[in-house]
């Protein structure tokens, strides 16, 4: 199942929570009324939420009814499915309470940026100011002259989760997505922590939706690809991963208790502009179009801001 | 004005928002409700919300009326008041959309934590399952044999900021409290970037209250001094901060945009227990206590958990 967070184009639309099927976008809370209207399923059945942010808070527990209902709609037909024309999509889980991401986490990455290879996962973190949706904008704001693309496989977790054995741990993910973990490198290095250069304002595109692991069983063995402008800028495959989802989700939880909604960026292959010789980095009008095995693609414009 | 997020204690009690004067708690939203029955205030008066979440997404609008209604609940009297025994107190704002912490902010501490002085302020980030209370114990979990104190003055946002300039950056301010920046060091300098070590759950005590502007207009020269079971570790004043509050919120706001209810943990002085030698570290049963001019006293208990 691929669930978006979907907002109709009219005025004050709201941001709802939907299934993409071949460019259909179903509305499950509205599909849902509509067969109990019906008396199509039982009257007591588990109400899907609307709101994406009441749907991330018990993610695993709607999801799990939301694909049982997916059947029920399919085998009954809905009217409430809209065009791919007819909605802007958001990003998938929009009110985290945590955006972590992991550093030097691709072998090749380590060494393009003259940095050392991790012995334990490297953790930093982005706020939801940096946040936006597939279809938004990336902010290139005056404050930086270095603004780079990076290409990051995306867990988002679905339940509460502390002190998770590795063998467990993807019994706590939502689903998997891709972020654009984008990085303002005179910032990000003008001193010791990272976090100035990565959480700007308007720059961290997620999305474009959460594929959930009924249809992505295993995150280990993904194609990976960025490009900007259409040339091939990263490529390689998860499996290169040092720390893989699993080893992720194990650690964190063993020292941080992580919340249903909250997004992982699992860290980034070689082939990032600021390590070219010379640096190729984002400008104003560039497209960055990211690319995941299974998953799909995320393209969004660079403007100035 | 010093405002608190209390709890009677009782099954099931809320957390709400209170004024505290010499030991006694007033809680607003129930004392406004008083006088509005009585008539003693105007009909169309702006109500200030008891819920704690709901009072700091406006922080700066229920203030300025917090402190107006204060004075009519003076004049007037109310019941809904409680003695320091009836209640707890819980950290001020208890859902901060971001808790930025700010490194090697004190020259002395830059030096005995072996660091270079900053050409702009160094920052990193906490989340909220850090969080807890003034009378909440500080826990220590199994991972990590070398927990730290570290007092701060703290600021908590309460209007949006972006791109503030130093001049107006105390509009910005709700007020004033303590926190103690608990760091675990053999986490924090495992990797390169410190959040593993800054983030353990239940660690990160705040408070005793919220002081806000009109009682502390200027956090520029408060001494800072903490306590391990009553010997005094640190003791310094906030006039040797190398960046200070507005140049804080004016380099934050112009790169990321400030959230009321936002918390600013501002460094810490020299004398932490990593950098004594022999180092002296946290143990379960150590009291820690934190003592900041114009603001009070925070005070936590270790435990091994």
């Amino acid at each position: 199942m691929k669930l978006v967070n979907y907002q109709l184009k009219h005025p004050y639309a709201q941001n709802r929570i939907g299934v993409i099927e071949e460019n259909k976008i179903i509305d499950l809370h509205a599909a849902q009324q509509e067969l109990l209207e019906q008396n199509k399923i039982a009257a007591d059945s588990h109400i899907i939420p609307a709101d994406p942010h009441t749907f991330y808070e018990q993610a695993n527990v709607h999801i799990k009814h939301a694909e049982a209902l997916l059947e029920q709609i399919t085998n009954h037909s809905t009217v409430h499915v809209f065009d791919r024309d007819e909605v802007v999509l958001k990003t998938p889980s929009p009110t985290p309470s945590k955006i972590i991401c992991i550093g030097t986490n691709y072998a090749d990455h380590v060494k393009e940026m003259g940095s050392e290879l991790p012995e334990y996962p490297v953790l930093f973190s982005k706020f939801n100011n940096a946040l936006i949706g597939p279809e938004a904008d990336i902010h290139k704001s005056e404050a930086t002259d270095k603004l780079d693309y990076e290409v990051e496989l995306t867990v988002v977790i679905g339940e509460k989760a502390s002190k998770v054995a590795r063998e467990e741990a993807l019994e706590y993910v939502a689903g998997y997505t891709i972020g654009n973990d984008i990085s303002a490198r005179d910032l990000q290095k003008r001193t010791p922590q990272w976090l100035q250069g990565k959480s700007l304002d308007h720059t961290t595109p997620i999305g474009p939706w959460l594929v959930t692991p009924s249809e992505l069983a295993d995150p280990s063995n993904l194609a990976v690809k960025s490009y900007v402008n259409g040339e091939l800028r990263q490529s390689s495959n998860t499996e290169h991963l040092i720390f893989d989802i699993s080893d992720l989700i194990s650690f964190i939880s063993n020292l941080i208790t992580l919340d249903p909604g909250d997004i992982i960026l699992t860290g980034t292959p070689d082939g990032v502009g600021f390590a070219m010789n010379p640096p190729k980095l984002l400008q104003s009008g560039d497209i960055v179009t990211l690319e995941i095995d299974k998953i799909g693609t995320l393209e969004n414009k660079v403007i100035a801001k």
